[in-house]
C-alpha cells in the first residue's frame, strides 16, 4: 500500500543537505519514504492525503524518557514552585510506588504515555528503567519497557538507594544487575552528579556496560559543574543529557567530538526540565559554534519534567534558548536519531534511519495545523499537530 | 434544563473565598451555576457528566487579545528570534492586510480564531480594534468584533499610521473616529509607549473616551519605564496591560488603586508576549505584594503574542514568574473578569459574573484532564482540556 502525502505548503526534511521544501509531497510505501519532492511532480500512490498548504516535519525523536513509573509526585512539583529545592531524593517516592505496582498496571501507564507522546508528534521514543533499584525490579522495567518502546536505557545507576553504600550497590549494578536487564536493552547510562554518582563510581558503571556491549549515555552537569561531559566524550558515549553547567572545556570536547567525521558524543537539552528544575538552559548556541550536535527531548519524568510535549520543548528552545526554529526542530528529530544512533539505516539489526525524512527512511511524519515550521514557536501552547505517520501507520 | 457535573476530583472555584474543594461537583441551570458543593450531597438534575476524578477551574477570562486582523506576520516573528529588535512599525503590515479584507474574511478570521480559543478553554473573550486605524476601517472593525468578541475595545490609538502628524491623528481617535465606533464598543485603550503615543496625546485619548462614556484600559510600560500605569491609576482604568518596566511608584500606585476597597487598576501580565518579545516578565508577586489585582491575558495578534493559549499563560506564570498555581489560575479566571468589569453580575445590563465559580455566576467551566489543576503548569505543552462549558453550553 502507497500513500501520497502532498500539497505540503512546507516540508523541512532534516536531510543532510537541511533542505526545506516548497509545494511538496511524500509518498510512503509499507514503512518506508519511497519519494520526496515538488507536489507537481508527485508520482501516482494507492491513496491520498491531502495538507491543505500544511507544513511536515519528520516525527519527533524523543531521545530521553522516565516512563516506566507508578505513583504521583505533584505535591513535590508545588513545593518546588513555592521555591524549595530539588531534593535527588524525590526519585525514592517514584521507586517505592514502582515497585509496589503489578506488571500490569506498569505495562498500561507506560502505554498510556507513550499514547500522550505518539498524539503529539512522537514516533520514535526511548525510556529508561532507574526506578527499580534492585535486580528484579530494574529487570522488570527493562522487560516491560522493551515491549513498548523503540529504545530501552538501563539506569540502575540513577540514585543510591536508602542503606545502600555507594560502592557496594555499584558493584551490585555493574555485576548482577546488569546481567538481569541485558537482554532487554540497548543503552546504558549514569546520574553523574552530586548526590548521585560519583566520577569514579561513574567511570566504573561505563566501563562494564561497554564491556557487556552496551552503547552508553550519560546524566551531566545537571546540577553544576561535574565530571559528566568529560566521562561522556572519553568513552565515547552516544549522548550526554542535561549539560547546563559546562566549562568551556567541556564545550570544545562536544564539538572535538564530531571532528573526526565519526559519530560523537551529542549534547541533549531538556528545557521543559530546566524550567521545572529552574536551572540555567544549556549554552545551546556556544555548543553549535563549537561544532557539537543538539539534541532536544523532553526527559518525561514525574518529578523534574512531567511533560511529553516535543512541542513546547522546540518552543522553549527558539523562544529561550536563542535557537532557530530549523536548528530547534533538527535538535528535536534528527539530533535525537544521533543521539540514539538511528540517523542511518542500521546493518545490524535492518531498522531503517529516524528523524529525517528520505527515500529509504522510516516513514515517520508529522503535518502540522500551520503553513510553516515557525508556527511551532510562533503559537506556543496551540494544538498544532494535524496528523501523523509512524512507520508509515496513520497514529493520529 | 440542568446538568451535573459530578466526581470532580478538585475544583478550584476562584470564588470570593478562593474556596478548593475535594470531591466535588456543580450543576448548571441554563447558562447558570445554580449549586456548588460535595458531590455526595449534590442534588438532581436532568442531565449528568461524570469528571472521573478531573480538576474542574473556571474557563479562562482572555481580557486582551488582538483577533480582528488579516495577513501574515512569520516573516516578522522568525527575524525577531534572530536578534532584530522589535519595531512597533510591524503593526502596519497587519493594517495594510486587515484594510484590504471583505467583511467576510475579517469576520471568518475572527470567527475561527475565537473557535481556538474556546477549544483551548477560554469561554470569556476581550478582542481590540487598532488595524485598521482610519475611521472607516476602524468602525468596521468594531461592529464585527461586536458580531463575535464577549468584550469590544477601542485601539484607535494603537499606532499613528504612515503620513499622519500625530496631534493631528490624536484629534481624529479623539473625534470621528470615536463618535464612529462608539455603537460597538465599552471602552477604550490607548498604546502610551515611545514609539506610540505620548503621554499628552494619551491623556486626550483617555480623556475624550471617559467623557464618551467608554471604560478605559492602557498599554504602558511594555518597552520601558513610561506614564502608561501612572495614566491608567489616575483615570481609574480598569486595567494596564504589559506591566514590564514598573517603577515602585508604579507599583505602589497599582496596589493603592485597590486600597478604598471599590475597584482598582488590574496590572494584566501578557507572559506569550514576553517571551516572544524577549522582554523581562513583570514584577508579578512585588505587585501582588503590594496589593496589586493581577490579570493574564494571551495578548494573542500576529506580531508579538500569536497565540491564545491561555494554558500556555499559566504554566509560564508559574513555572517563571513565581506565580503559584492557585495564583495564576486566578489571574486567568478571576483577575480577567475583575480587568473587564465583571466579576460581579451587572446590574446595568444584567450579564451575570464570570471568572469564579458561585451559585448565580455564568456557567463557564472547565474539566481539565488531569488530578489537580497543578498539571496546568506540572505538564506545560499538554494537551489538558477535556470538556468546556460557556454559559451553561457545552462548547468542547
Ligand atoms: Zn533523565
Ligand atoms: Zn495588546
Amino acid at each position: 500500500m502507497s500513500l501520497l502525502i502532498t500539497n505540503l505548503g512546507e516540508l523541512m526534511t532534516q536531510d543532510a543537505e537541511h533542505r526545506v521544501l516548497r509545494d511538496a509531497a511524500v509518498v510512503l510505501e509499507g514503512e518506508r519514504i519511497s519519494w520526496i519532492g515538488p507536489a507537481a511532480g508527485a508520482p501516482a500512490a494507492d491513496e491520498s492525503f491531502d495538507a491543505g498548504g500544511r507544513a511536515g516535519v519528520p516525527g519527533w525523536v524523543d531521545s530521553h524518557t522516565h516512563l516506566v513509573f507508578a505513583g504521583d509526585r505533584t505535591a513535590e512539583f508545588e513545593a518546588r514552585m513555592a521555591g524549595e529545592l530539588y531534593a535527588a531524593g524525590g526519585i525514592s517516592v517514584t521507586v517505592e510506588a514502582t515497585r509496589a505496582a503489578t506488571d500490569d498496571e506498569l505495562t498500561r501507564l507506560l502505554l498510556s504515555r507513550v499514547e500522550e507522546a505518539t498524539a503529539g508528534g512522537t514516533t520514535y521514543l526511548e525510556t529508561k528503567t532507574g526506578y527499580g533499584l534492585d535486580v528484579g525490579h530494574e529487570a522488570r522495567s527493562a522487560r516491560i519497557a522493551a515491549g513498548v518502546a523503540d529504545e530501552v536505557t538501563f539506569l540502575g545507576a540513577h540514585l543510591v538507594p536508602r542503606d545502600w553504600d555507594a560502592d557496594e550497590y555499584t558493584d551490585l549494578v555493574c555485576g548482577p544487575m546488569l546481567d538481569a536487564v541485558r537482554p532487554y536493552v540497548r543503552w546504558a547510562d549514569v546520574f553523574c552528579e552530586a548526590g548521585a554518582f560519583t566520577p569514579e563510581q561513574s567511570r566504573r558503571v561505563l566501563q562494564a556496560c561497554a564491556a557487556a556491549g552496551l552503547g552508553l549515555r550519560v546524566h551531566g552537569n545537571q546540577l553544576g559543574p561535574g565530571a559528566g561531559t568529560r566521562l561522556a566524550v572519553e568513552f565515547g558515549a552516544a549522548s550526554v543529557d542535561h549539560v547546563n553547567h559546562l566549562s568551556d572545556a567541556d564545550v570544545d570536547a562536544l564539538g572535538a567530538s564530531w571532528s573526526g567525521g565519526g559519530a560523537g558524543t551529542v549534547a541533549t537539552c531538556l528545557p521543559a526540565c530546566d524550567l521545572s528544575t529552574r536551572q540555567p538552559f544549556p549554552p545551546a548556541r556556544r555548543l553549535l559554534e563549537a561544532g557539537a550536535q543538539l539534541a532536544l527531548a523532553s526527559n518525561c519524568n514525574p518529578g523534574t519534567s512531567y511533560t511529553s510535549s516535543m512541542g513546547f520543548c522546540v518552543a522553549t528552545a527558539v523562544l529561550q534558548m536563542g535557537l532557530t526554529v530549523h536548528e530547534a526542530v533538527r535538535a528535536a528529530t534528527f539530533g535525537g536519531a544521533l543521539a540514539l544512533r538511528r540517523h542511518t539505516g542500521d546493518d545490524v539489526d535492518g531498522r531503517r534511519a529516524v528523524g529525517s525524512l528520505a527515500v529509504g527512511h522510516r516513514a515517520d511524519l508529522q503535518v502540522l495545523d500551520a503553513p510553516s515550521a515557525s508556527h511551532l514557536a510562533y503559537r506556543p501552547g496551540m494544538p498544532l499537530v494535524h496528523a501523523v505517520w509512524r512507520a508509515g501507520v496513520r497514529v493520529r
